[in-house]
């Protein structure tokens, strides 16, 4: 028989299990604070009816996704009816609409799941990667102080997961529009347009930009430009500088005023909530690409490692559902990108291979007491130690060379002269120490390391 | 704009959030266990390449894969390259053999994913379902110890799960094949088919599977057909009647006496790994309908819903990935399918709503007090309790009902008398109790409080 070549396609993230067990260390980091702030879990399922999934009228994401056709439906020769979901924003719409009169507003849900998206392979882009979403959706009307809650909670995570120091770069899309406004570019889509070329100053550069501002179709005089430029470049860097820039901005159209005042909600509430102000930037550049932003915009920056760009995005958004159903849902949401996080954590070496899940292995010592080694796993697995036993007769030294490659910490041994004096022998991997200890205080004795070594970093 | 109909497609099941706590309660516990037990994680794409996928020559299995296209190349009209998972094992054949130099063996893995199969939606069917899958593989051979090590520690999951009694019934394949072949059924092929028919039993009954191997193609003799059915009519009922029966078997061919030592040893085990004697019976009809496993087969029915069938079953099979490798990797499983199984428990009334992830709630009193409010909640979270914070001002009655509905269990109240006593008000909504707490003593109280619930079971 001739073999197929075991492969994965390109764009996927597939780990060895350490690896895998730092990344759901990870996981478990973000689900915990999720869940410390109150947002509730859902899951929806991988595939979405085409019409569901795709009402946005064609666009990038159409182009990525990935269709899904059963073998009776591919043999009839039929268009797909079915697709892999790209994100978890539009799976939320529809969840949201449809379980409308069984949920409660504002309705506070997490969700971590992979999504599909049929990009070519590059670098650093998954075709099949997690998304660790919290919004917040309210019923006809949402207050601008959940906008201070998301960050709050995002804090949280990345102050956990020992990334180095990071920021939350906040901005308010009003603010924008009003400035524009106020600048002479007072046609919605006019604005739209140069909120994304503000959207691209990170990449292409400020003067690029200017330029391009400059001419034609925009054609902004050159002092308009200017004082656009100017304000874009602004960045807080306390909470009085962030007040200070809002200050500055005076008073001019309504919108305007409104962003000012909802950006001095959000910092009233971020301090409240106990976010240390070096945490928080407020950045007029931040714009975000996706239109159906409104009012807050966040981002958020690995300090030593902004080649990295935004770790966690999102913002605030007028209707969630509006393809699905007539109800007004207002919300706001962050998403994490977990996977691609992953990824360059350990590229940036912030984040290692785990310790294993295994703490303790019971070696084999004489095959003819394996009851001995399963009664005490079995001991030590009522006490929550995680257990793994050598079933079969091995050379000591080979098992000792498998724990250690396994990354398992304690390796017990329970030999003639062990029995004897009622002792177990513990070697500690971690340490290179080897001692013994009472059978009746086994357990105890390695609880006690074990969670004296928990209270330690995970993953590192 | 007309708007689409927010639906999922059928077979596939999502849940309300306070569901959804309940599932993802069921996995942790899996997860724990399978973790307790020394198997270590890891998780594969759910798209695969279909010439990695379908190695298998056609079969059931590949009528019902769901093939994946991206846009582009729908566009061009090609022949799908990629299809969605529709078991864990070929990831697992796929995984072991990519990445075999890496990995020490035995290998002992976990994995909790989705898998993908487009059947005909039905009840209780599902076209998306999770599996919870462990599986030791070792190199060139394995001990038929890991055999006792898979009921050993799916026994310890279903006992936690606390789904009644259950228990897990085991067989081994060279048990059938060699008393087969001690009635005269010699030929391997003819072996393969008398076994299916025997895992009929349950569906058919004894009698229709009986006049089915006294006609043709089997046209067993009378007094064949008769012995057969009473071999595989036979149960234990304790540790000594399951060697009894092995005794009673006698001795025969090679096949039939390596199955009966196989038997024995995975007795032997079972009992020194702990588990009661209760909760394990030798059947010899279990056959299993998959034809790739070898020697230990294994089922586990729950005692009081015969009916909703094995929701847990696997065993050993020879060579796990032989599409992909020439090692030779011989291995055991066996897998939950814990969608399927959720919803089998919900519907028998073994599983209900769970609590809300969400400890407590921190109601709004007086708009002027919300940084308060807030403060609260961050000396909440940092002592690990979830905690949400109503940010807008509502009368409290609505705030009350709120969590009610949310299933939120404590609502802190900060009003004028509290804050003048320097006190918080607490409603404990299930014990329908409140009560005043010194504020520097709210956490202490609140998680012995909690603590004492968390040791009741979870998701009941």
């Amino acid at each position: 028989m001739s073999l197929a070549k075991a492969r994965t396609m390109p764009g996927v993230m597939e780990l060895l299990p350490l690896d895998q067990i730092a990344f759901q260390n990870m996981l478990e980091t973000i689900r915990r604070n999720f869940e410390r702030f109150g947002f509730l879990p859902i899951e929806t399922p991988a595939i979405e009816f085409t019409d569901v999934l795709l009402t946005k009228s064609g666009g990038e994401t159409e182009r990525q996704v990935y269709f899904v056709q059963s073998t009776g439906s591919l043999k009839k020769g039929e268009e797909p009816s079915l697709a892999l979901r790209f994100d978890l924003t539009v799976p939320l719409a529809r969840y949201v609409a449809e379980h409308e009169h069984s949920l409660s507003f504002p309705f506070r849900r997490y969700q971590m799941q992979r999504v599909y998206r049929g990009e070519s392979a590059q670098e650093g882009r998954y075709r099949e990667f997690y998304q660790c979403d919290i919004d917040v959706i309210g019923k006809d009307q949402l207050s601008v102080r959940y906008d201070a809650e998301l960050p709050a909670a995002i804090y949280a995570i990345f102050r956990e997961l020992n990334v180095g120091p990071f920021t939350l770069q906040l901005n308010n899309r009003k603010i924008l529009r009003g400035f524009f406004e106020r600048l002479g570019i007072a046609d919605g889509e006019a604005q739209t347009l140069v909120l994304r070329e503000v959207d691209k100053i990170d990449k292409r550069g400020a003067a690029a930009v200017r330029e391009t501002l400059t001419n034609a179709p925009f054609s902004l005089p050159i002092e308009q430009a200017d004082a656009l430029m100017h304000f874009v470049a602004q960045r807080s860097d306390s909470h009085a500088s962030a007040l200070a820039m809002l200050d500055a901005l005076g008073s001019g159209n309504s919108t305007l005023d409104t962003g000012i005042a909802e950006v001095r909600e959000v910092l009233r509430l971020l301090k409240a909530l106990g976010v240390p102000e070096a945490f928080y930037v407020l950045n007029f550049s931040i714009a975000r690409g996706l239109d159906y932003y409104t009012g807050s915009v966040f981002e958020t920056i690995l300090t030593e490692h902004p080649d990295i760009g935004s770790v966690c995005s999102g913002g605030r958004y007028e209707n969630l559902a509006s393809h699905y159903t007539k109800s007004k849902l207002p919300g706001v949401g962050v998403s994490i990108g977990a996977t691609r996080l992953f990824y360059q954590l350990r590229k940036a070496g912030l984040i290692g291979t785990a310790k294993s899940t295994v703490q303790a292995m019971v070696a084999m010592m004489d095959d003819a007491d394996l009851p001995l080694y399963l009664e005490l796993a079995n001991q030590l697995r009522a006490a929550q130690i995680n257990t793994e036993v050598q079933l079969e007769p091995k050379k000591l030294g080979k098992q000792f060379q498998y724990a250690d490659r396994a990354g398992i910490r304690f390796v017990l041994m329970l030999g003639v002269d062990e029995k004897a004096k009622g002792v177990v022998a513990v070697k500690d991997m971690l340490r290179g120490e080897q001692f013994e200890v009472a059978r009746a205080e086994l357990t105890q004795s390695l609880r006690v390391e074990i969670e004296q070594s928990e209270a330690m970093p995970k993953g590192l």
